[in-house]
């Protein structure tokens, strides 16, 4: 049995744990809405409504990489997966998303309204686990990882606020891109990694190289999804296929294409991509480029994850399935 | 000078501090609808656009009258008042209101989208606020202070959830009033008090009655605006008159004469009440004892709340100003 194997159950006990606050009985409902959301309860709940929980793996697999107890960091490694999932209910309403994991969303099952207070309850609970941790470290610590946790929930609402803005932009060129996502994507899976390191009482060049290794393979992973995104069959992603094109998503390859001012460009200015349309309009941006040049930034930045991994030098079971869960994230095909 | 003139200016530059951490060039516009929120920036922005700023003045009179120095404990301030205008954000969105102290509410002005984020900001700003005590007061204190934080807005969720699933019931009692306003108004008001006193390095037993003159302060203070909302008039309270009969709150008042299931509950179960009936059915509640009842609770926890202020025994110039405003909010006419 993988270690992987063994910390499922154990993180997926520590949520329900830290959302159970909610459950007396005045707020059995609104408890229900959060269970719901994290894919413990209602139609559909099961391993697929839940998602890989990959960002508490890889606080736990931090952790114990540097050659301390996982066991300890459990409230911190909760507390990630908890703002991961405040951000989907929010982004949920945001996005006007009917579905999440073939799932109808939250605000479209009990309305907007509760669900903006579904998203605020899921980032409150996130705070009380990370000060959770005070039962097993020291209270600077406790006070370092919070730190750590606040600041990257900063950069997520700076990710969101530039994705939101960019919606109406034409002027965009690549450099507005990583901003984006490292606040969306890269600050949360950075995060991981170094909370888990801090827990783990890494040496400071140690937890730098861990926090490195959580940006990188956040910003590689958003590059693949993006790609995915445009030249991902329906098989592989679970969307159809496409969709990223038809929802106008500034993605790398979009930007990359506009960029080069050329048929894709012209195309793009002129009106929403439709259905119909979609393989002829990637056809274009191959034509121009941005297949090629998406394929190399993902190879650089995962390039770049895995040397930071490298010189972490993780140790133990946990050092190899965390290069392993690495290296699974950023050869997906799915 | 009284000492509440000296705090206001000391408290908006902590808030105005603490938000600039989104004042960079890339997200610039962000920090703008933040400081347009917060009164700072924008059309009518002063000193009407900012609210009283009760919150941080407990935590600063409370800290001062435990006889320590309140600006170490500027930065709980103004996490506290950023906890209140992050709810007041997301408030606006799911009341769907479009005004608040005479101005366009954020998600008028922006769109709800953004307007969802800035209350995501504004609450992850309160988070780092917190843990910037650290800089004034030992780690354990530190955390002592967030933990009573972060507790606090889990009951402001679950007030909200109450809040919004008393909407559509028709069954509701007095006992499900005060659950309600305990997390909506009391929950804040009482971290507020009971911050200020930790900070203060007060003992347990006094620390207890400073929590406990907050909470009641906030039921007696929200059941004064229970009856203002009925028979307040729009001088006093800036509102349209009687605003809550026919927005249908659930009102102190109104719980108590559905429980008399007399003339108003028929009128109530009907329809909506109209704006020209207002003056009738106020009179209605009048003539069931609602009005009575109202200002025997309100009596009733201004008295606790006062009781719990002599026995927390506030000191000083700041005890007396902290009296001060006790009175001022529980007599108040609007």
């Amino acid at each position: 049995m993988s270690m992987i194997e063994n910390l499922l159950p154990r993180i997926e006990l520590e949520l329900q744990r830290q959302v159970s606050r909610l459950d007396v009985p005045r707020t059995r409902g609104f408890h229900e809405m959060l269970a719901y959301h994290m894919g413990w309860t209602g139609e559909g709940a099961g391993a697929e409504a839940r998602g890989k929980r990959i960002r508490p793996l890889l606080v736990l697999l931090s952790t114990a990489s540097c050659g301390a107890d996982w066991a300890n960091a459990l409230p911190a490694a909760a507390a990630v997966e908890l703002v991961h999932n405040f951000s989907l209910v929010h982004d949920d309403i945001q996005d006007n998303s009917p579905k999440r994991r073939g799932r109808l969303t939250v605000w479209k099952k009990w309305g907007m309204p509760h669900a903006i207070n579904v998203g605020d309850a899921l980032f409150v609970i996130s705070n009380q686990a990370i000060l959770d941790l005070a039962k097993n470290y020291p209270a600077q610590v406790v006070i370092r990882a919070a730190d750590c946790l606040h600041n990257t929930c900063l950069d997520l609402t700076r990710g969101q606020f530039l994705d939101m803005s960019y919606e109406n932009r034409t002027d965009l060129v690549i450099e507005d891109y990583w901003p984006m996502i490292e606040g969306k994507t890269a600050a949360l899976l950075s995060a991981c990694t170094q909370i888990g390191a801090i827990l783990g009482n890494a040496d400071e060049a140690v937890i730098d190289q861990y926090r490195i290794f959580g940006r990188d393979l956040g910003l590689a992973f958003q590059v693949q999804d993006d790609i995915l995104g445009i030249w991902g069959n329906e098989l592989q992603t679970g969307k159809s296929a496409a969709s990223d094109l038809v929802e106008g998503k500034k993605s790398l390859p979009v930007l990359y294409g506009l960029g080069q001012k050329g048929k894709f460009a012209q195309r793009w200015a002129s009106s929403a991509i439709q259905p119909g349309e979609v393989a002829e309009v990637a056809q274009m941006l191959v034509d121009e480029g941005a297949y090629e040049f998406a394929q190399r930034e993902s190879k650089r930045l995962t390039d770049r994850a895995l040397l930071a991994l490298t010189n972490a030098d993780p140790q133990g079971d946990a050092g190899r399935e965390l290069k392993d869960l690495a290296n699974k994230l950023l050869s997906r095909e799915s």
